[in-house]
């Protein structure tokens, strides 16, 4: 039987944990992003967060400064085939001419009806502002939240034959937590509709609807036939968070440069390279679609025949590695992409 | 020598001060209150509290759902005779007019530079928007902060002859603590600029930038000289956030119906009856100026000749008697205004 420390044996060994604990924490809490392979892009985010949450350090960052931005479709989640919200819309016309007959005849909502793949794939831009705009406004914010909540807990993904809620990025999802772990704000910084994503972010992404950052329209205030108050979304654009929207969007709605900012897109060029321009430790990333076989594989990786969601240039990863962002590699970097693979 | 305690009384006394503080925790909080008098207000806020976050309670509200809002000008500090925010930009004129030389002779800049206060008693509120889109936009975001900071250092009270920072209500801001650790998320909500505020909430509120909703114009994305990306304020308005521009914009920058809300003017009714139709327990409250002498006095109270600045009318009033809100009298309900005062 090995004899009992003593008490003052104790306390060494007490002050020494305490010492190695002080002197590695970033080593310490690298456990905390299990399903990121060693490499480059993983170290960057384990020397970003030792570099600006260490006390006394040259690139200590104040915890209410410590802001983090991360695009969803593609960087949080699956955006391929096509964008969950897309779908929503595009599976809410036949409620929305229900309630106006007179659409039934009208483009584009008559293609969409006639579910021709065909003539779905020519819809242009401006038939998808329209579809969006009939789908997503004219309804009060509760009666909104509702339909989304009732969709999302129905859908599923062609591929995966599962929620839109489980295609999250396993390594994504860890990086959201070992940041907030480290005095980080996590915001979602969104192309998408930013009441639609308010729907489920706290719930999937442990991100509150008030650290949404998305496209936002008006809405109109107004009284019910009870007399209470009611708010009705408007078809009225306030903010489109893409491209330059996504930094002027973070100043509307944070009023704070990140520290740290993570994207997939050209649209989340500006929030990225606004992210790095600041000074001290700043971290941007750039999630590289390069596994056709576990995901997708698009961008400079490959290009997907059929789409253009999502893809980045080779002018955006020319200027990341100019500019000293990190390229994440899907395909190198992450060693599972889905919480439900073994 | 009075007996040691054996072990077992000890923990007999420990339980019973842990049941005592289990069965009263709202009446040992309300000493978070030092500056109300007794009464019904201080009652409404204290009993709010107790009904939202003793758990199990019928209206026990998570912690993620306390939201609370607060009009600024006249609720959390004073707003006679004239916002600093409006006297900020009057008093940036001069710089204004040097960087553009043919604004010297147009009005209503010339009636300003004149400072004939008839004149300048004179401008019309489309005179006021003229100035206040040359004053707080132009520039970049971060010169606007630095401005914004260096005069805030400066400026002083003409009565008391303090900054207005020192101008804020002492029991308010005890209502600020006490929400704060009572789990709630507190927000200012202010006709106000937003980018303003923001430049000192955090060190006078406690309230960060990122929980500042006010009134929102856009930005523009752009690169300085250097290649360096920055956002310059534009005099686009996106958010006019007074009446129902507060709700509305309450459902753009976070997201969710507050629960509590507190305000003193017209251009606060919306908010408070949309916090107060909201289901559970709401708290809605408004401030009542009703003391000339330590503060002012004016809304039903008694109308002050020269200004309608914040004054709420006796419809107001009377909608809150029959809503439910809860009126503070300045002169019944504090006990001290000013944490300078002794």
């Amino acid at each position: 039987m090995p004899p009992i420390p003593s008490v003052s044996a104790f306390a060494r060994i007490l002050a020494l944990a305490v010492l190695l604990a002080g002197s590695a924490p970033a080593l310490a809490q690298s456990d905390a992003l299990p399903s990121w392979n060693d490499g480059p892009a993983k170290q960057a985010i384990v020397d970003f967060v030792h570099a600006t949450t260490t006390e006394g350090a040259p690139k200590f960052v104040p915890p209410a400064e410590r802001i983090a931005t991360f695009d969803q479709d593609g960087t949080l989640w699956v955006e391929h085939p096509m964008y969950a919200q897309v779908r929503y819309c595009l599976e809410r016309v036949p409620a929305v001419v229900e309630a106006k007959p007179e659409l039934a005849k009208a483009e584009p909502f008559k293609a969409v009806l006639s579910g021709n793949r065909e003539a779905m794939a020519q819809l242009s831009m401006d038939d998808l502002f329209k579809i969006l705009a009939a789908t997503l406004t004219g309804i009060s914010v509760d009666e909104f939240s509702a339909e989304v909540k009732k969709w999302m807990a129905s859908a599923k993904d062609p591929r995966w034959k599962r929620p839109y809620t489980e295609l999250t990025y396993l390594p994504m999802q860890e990086v959201l937590k070992y940041l907030r772990a480290n005095g980080y704000k996590t915001y979602i910084v969104t192309g998408g509709g930013q009441d639609f994503v308010r729907q489920y972010s706290e719930q999937v992404y442990g991100i509150p609807p008030e650290q949404v950052v998305g496209t936002a329209g008006g809405t109109q205030y107004g009284y019910g036939k009870d007399g209470k108050p009611f708010l009705t979304k408007e078809p009225k654009l306030l903010l489109n968070d893409n491209d330059a929207g996504k930094p002027e969007g973070i100043h509307l709605m944070i009023g704070r440069r990140p520290h740290a900012a993570f994207g997939n897109s050209d649209g989340d060029k500006q929030m990225l390279e606004y992210t790095k321009a600041g000074d001290g430790a700043r971290l941007s990333m750039l999630v590289l679609h390069d596994d056709a076989k576990r995901e997708y594989a698009y961008g400079p990786a490959q290009k997907l025949p059929d789409t253009k969601i999502g893809a980045f240039t080779q002018a955006l990863y020319d200027q990341a590695k100019k500019q000293g962002w990190t390229i994440i590699s899907m395909k190198k970097d992450w060693k599972r992409i889905f919480a439900f693979e073994r």
